[in-house]
């Protein structure tokens, strides 16, 4: 199995200095311990819990900054869609386009998505089995596109609270398609400080290093140099500067999975 | 407090024909009964679990068929909307918009369905807290429409398995805006039956008359003279022959109820 | 079908004189309303969230002011236990045997309470589904006792909080015994307040109002002249100079759904 | 930190060979993989489903096989009580006493298990928050022992389903007390084959390896020599013939995670 690739960048792009600071940081981070890296940013945040949560930059402005992106640093870069008109421009610059969880069982959208020829990443809905994923993933596959991943994100859990269930990790890997590890929106509180979510980010490591000694083909993660004063997600995101030592620690424990695999 | 208002009708629009006869099957129960009532039919099942799940006949047919039932049947129509740009053509025909619960938080639809000026009825997501509405109705307020109803239609609660908190009727009513108890799609089992969903038809009265006696402004019910081969949600939809005498229960219980009325 | 049944009392045992107040003016409101009455109280609470919390009076105490409860103001009475040789000692005083959420699976206590001869109300475990209780219902059985009551206390629900299933009721009542609804029960927050459980007492009404329409033979309330308090439980307990007015309305539902029966 | 130690055994004890073999086998594995080995194995299990579930040999003759088990193999042993007057009994042979899950509140148990000064073992009861296990300590503590470990079994997830939150690890060493996975009974699905248990032992490695990766100071593994054919829990227990190998990854994810300290 190939080592560990590392999906990782702020929750929403700033500018192009701001990108292209945290794309070159992890990118560095990420050869020096042997893990591929793919950055991913969104243009927009199409769902903010609340009305006065920020956006982002929009469609025009973030591809071109995501385009600058992976010319400058060299990196495959992802983002997320939320209408169908989206896909085939954001494909047109990114690798990968990821559907957001809620949207996962929105029909268009994911065909939309899989005619672009990109690669699509789906979150699992909050409110899904991991079962349900095998649903979703034929929608895709029936435009011809088997460039699949299919990420974890947490379920439901109560109000405000999400789990993450090991179990889903090999399960949805039954499908045949890479699976991810989103290992700081699982630690996500929805809506949590009731006009935004809260996040227990010092839980993010323990997702991702559970994730890794089961077996995962990549982890994602949300970095900003600041948190606290980043425009969206603050309160689950790792800071950039821990980043570093964190992928090295999990590419320990990806050769030891990967030695070792899990089957079902 | 104003008699309860029923909102009923089949999963998907199947024909003129067939929606007019159970509109009119329904507005005769209705009126009968002293209820109010509100035909919904969906032009679109945007999500279905899987792909082999049957569409819908369309926005512009369906939206034509609204147009005659709302004409011929004399009765206000419902329908839910996926994406922004069918907000303008749907509020053109039905009364009433309705998001979807996975679409809840998608702010740009909620602000081009609150533009519209119709009155929007907002589902509550399986993944959302009752509390977690608030900032839903202020997306919606901010457009100046505030012509708003919520609706509980189940939380997710494990997998392929929805429970419906009756906290969240009196808690969503401190909005002050109408709380609809969706008594059909709480009793869903999403994604129960592999590629479609299950159901527990026989609970919908359950949780209709729970939710009734709490105290609610409209029941949300759908219904079909032969649910076992609906094109959609059979498992969970009461049988329309049935539905007359589940409504004057109803009404019944409705008037004990705002009779003494519980404020939390 | 009979009217409904309230058993009612403070969750622990303060003195003789207070609970003689408190079944005397439970009695009257609900004989007031045509309501059965039972009185309730623990005499020890065995499973408090953290050691500091007050157990109560003890077995021997408890059930000798019980025994006079019982005399002076001549109702039933019903008390919980939680270990074997309580049962008898317990039984020789009590109509109703109690067997608490936490321990409705331990077969000796079950079989211990089921040969007493005493009628058993089995609180149904938060980490139960509704059909498990038919296992359960099993175990006491094989004793031939048959004077079985089974009660509706919340699920868990994510962390700290419950979440009650209306569909518990109509299915738990297919095993042919009566079925109650522990209405201040299931607004707890186990938990919820660090060293102590919180509750949402606001929301007990919601609970007992929704299960009376959905038909149950019996509502479980706790009740104090001052819940805040109180030795235990008072976030959640309905204040005693309220339950006349709660268990009228209560009764003109009873009257309702029993006149209207639901059955799955 | 000190190496991984491995509780295991039989979920309940069938004869004196059978416990020495399983013992055996696994004192070996153990020994070969450089983990310490405590072993489990129950004389009664008095929470089976039904009442057609085998209870076990009895607390007189299930002492008498542990303490020749703890001398023929020379390894440490636990047992799970279930009533005060077993804690004494129990305590004279065993060198760690467990609390079981849905008596993981039960104030007098947890003294009296305490008092015996043995080590005592608590599973936190499925109906529990990570946190609300530091009252659980305290208790235990109140009686001057504090040889305490506690216990992830996983949590109630909807109905007939577990999950466990790799997060409550991290929270539950913050007691300061060794933290076990049980990775067995965390894949258990409580009820789910109607009058017993089902469970999912193909995940039970994903649990044990997950929790080792994040760190802990135990996993509780329950193996028999022909889980199909076992008189409980068969459907969550490993296969004896796959414990060695199990072992052996395990302490290898075991020595990394160690030296890569999670602290939140």
């Amino acid at each position: 199995d190939r080592p560990l690739t590392v999906i990782a960048g702020p929750c929403q792009l700033e500018s192009t200095d701001h990108a292209q600071m945290i794309a070159g940081t992890m990118k560095q981070a990420c050869d020096a311990a042997g893990a591929q890296f793919i950055f991913k940013a969104s243009y927009d945040k199409a769902n903010r819990t609340s009305l006065s949560g920020r956006r982002g930059l929009g469609l025009e402005t973030g591809l071109d900054i995501l385009a600058e992106v992976r010319k400058a640093i060299g990196v495959p870069v992802l983002t997320d869609i939320h209408e169908r008109g989206q896909c085939a421009p954001a494909a047109a610059v990114c690798d990968v386009l990821q559907i957001p969880a809620f949207l996962c069982r929105q029909t268009d959208l994911l065909l939309a998505a899989g005619e672009t020829g990109a690669a699509i990443n789906v979150k699992k809905g909050q409110f899904l089995a991991p079962w349900d994923m095998d649903n979703v993933v034929a929608k895709i596959e029936s435009t011809g596109n088997t460039r699949i991943l299919l990420t974890e994100r947490g379920s439901s859990f109560g109000y405000n609270t999400l789990v993450a269930d090991m179990r889903a990790l090999p399960r949805m890997a039954q499908t045949g398609y890479p699976v991810v590890m989103d290992a700081t929106h699982s630690v996500q509180q929805p809506g949590g400080q009731g006009a935004s979510s809260g996040g227990q980010r010092e839980f993010a490591p323990v997702m991702a290093r559970a994730a890794v000694a089961v077996g995962v083909a990549a982890v994602f993660i949300e970095t900003h140099e600041a948190p606290d004063t980043a425009p969206s997600d603050g309160p689950n995101m790792i800071p950039l500067g821990e980043m570093a030592a964190l992928i090295r620690t999990l590419m320990d424990f990806d050769r030891l999975a990967k030695a070792n695999p899990i089957t079902i």
